[in-house]
């Protein structure tokens, strides 16, 4: 690992330079974009200039942090300080990896994975986003963190706790929440984009996999299947559905929910477990793991092959008589 | 209106009674229960007798507050100094309100709407849940609120706030919630059981809502027909269904979300608006009405005849051309 350097002194080494390009991850998140225009808007409003750049495409999502940049005119920069926000690795520049791998100056993460392939490294690992320690640099500089910038960090905070759910919330996600609101940010409309906000597709995907729920072990267990159909039919691309997994869970008295996603010849199977049941044991038996109360393993033969193989094995993890 | 009092008060008049009846409100949530609660464990720990008194069970999903808690042995109580929590008015008590309604001694409560039923109220109609007001009395009444007081705290503000979701959530919220997570208290599995938990029966009929999902105008309506038949072949109840309405507006492009419900010879539609429509005016075209982006109304006839109707009033308000 390269330096790691404090927030106070990424303040003043942002103060510093000028031509600085702002390095986002690919699949862009609310936390890299509302973390890179949060600097953006900050560095531009001190008379410096700045480009944000990403592999891939923002999402449309979260065109209220980005609506009226237009990166276009910057494209021949002098590459003169470089600083990546939120991106744990090189790899996850994406295509953007081979020209500014090696030679970012700063770089700026919350991710206790963080390789340190940066020069400087700003980390707290303990912060729930990025935009919470970029919340202290601009601070720092002395700026009042408020308007559009503020609709960036707390952007960035609510994508990655789920707006306050997750584990890795703290006291000071709240407490910079607080202030953003305090300093008249209107987080409605940006709560309602987030997470109320989905694609038709997605809403007929999921309807048709709630439908096909299945109940076994006196409702102890819900499968629920991911038919290759049901992508097919519906447009939805596997990363959309990354947060099924979840579904099967959350209805009471569940206590081993698992979903069964088909693929040519085999099956990818997440699970998610609660009162006491370790989901990483089932994983295993299946050449798997994870943690816990969510795990993941791949089992090869179709759907309903994999699902017998896995019920088989689930029955084993549950209690006796039902609680 | 009796007499408002402040928190300070309000605190001074708990401390100085004993034998205290805690009132919540009809069909109790997250709030009544958690501000009940908190008051009645300070309050015992202070060596005060007290009960908590409601209409309705407390749901299951709130057990966590109330486990161990034995009504029981006080049913033939001194009535000697009466708290209604988070009740706007006496009709809010249930059957609880012949006994009660005219004695209770104070109010504490966050509800614009509340009367001044009680001989003196602690009103703070700025509050997002009256949770709020209950940490600021426990807290002058000089405990720290920590331990089972803070997880019923905590309950009572993410339920009135949508877990900081909704327009009513204040820098205030965010910070009791900061300093309850500071002093350890265990946010997620509280979050996971009033988010993300849901019985078998009402996933059941979300994914036929979903399913049955119809789409008009180029994708800029969408309309959610609940029929009679899903809610007895579900067993779901209507009120377990008041948060479907929200629904149809959530997918990307609709600009008129509408759910009819389907009832013996009428039925009672939900409308909800985005991009400028004014949902208070399609509710009145059928004598209904509302707020600019949530009103309501009741047609008569079959769901066929009023979806018809409706579709003709909701076609006027769309812009021309689709945006």
């Amino acid at each position: 690992m390269n330096g790691t350097i404090t927030t106070e002194k990424a303040a003043e080494l942002l103060m510093q330079h000028d031509n600085i390009t702002l390095l986002c991850h690919r699949r862009p998140d609310g936390d890299t974009i509302g973390s890179a225009f949060a600097l953006y808007y900050t560095l531009t409003m001190m008379g410096k200039a700045c480009r944000v750049l990403c592999s891939d495409v923002f999402p449309d999502k979260y065109n209220y942090l980005y609506e009226g940049y237009e990166p276009a005119e910057v494209l021949d920069w002098p590459v003169e300080y470089v600083v990546a926000v939120d991106v744990a690795t090189q790899k996850l520049l994406g295509n953007l990896e081979e020209q500014y791998g090696m030679m970012v100056d700063l770089c700026i993460d919350h991710h206790p994975s963080n390789t340190g392939y940066a020069a400087l490294t700003c980390l707290d690992s303990g912060a729930a986003a990025a935009a919470e320690i970029i919340y202290e640099i601009i601070s720092r500089i002395g700026f009042l963190v408020e308007g559009k910038v503020a609709e960036c960090i707390y952007t960035g905070i609510v994508t990655d706790t789920g707006c306050f759910k997750f584990s890795n919330t703290t006291p000071q996600s709240l407490r910079i929440a607080a202030e953003l609101k305090e300093r008249g940010t209107d987080t409605v409309p940006i709560n309602a984009r987030i997470f109320e906000s989905k694609s038709k597709g997605k809403v007929t995907a999921e309807a048709r996999l709630l439908s096909a729920l299945e109940f076994y072990f006196d409702d102890r267990c819900a499968v629920m299947p991911v038919t290759l159909a049901v992508r097919q039919e519906t447009g939805v691309e596997d990363e959309d559905l990354e947060d099924v997994a979840g579904m099967p869970r959350q209805i009471e008295g569940v206590l081993v929910g698992a979903t069964i996603k088909e693929h040519p010849g085999e099956c990818r199977v997440s699970l998610r477990t609660r009162g006491g049941i370790d989901a990483s044991e089932i994983g295993k038996a299946f050449g798997g793991g994870g943690h816990f109360a969510a795990a993941g393993c791949t089992i090869e033969g179709s759907l309903q092959q994999a699902k017998e193989l896995l019920l088989a094995e689930i029955k084993k993890h549950l209690p006796e008589e039902p609680r």
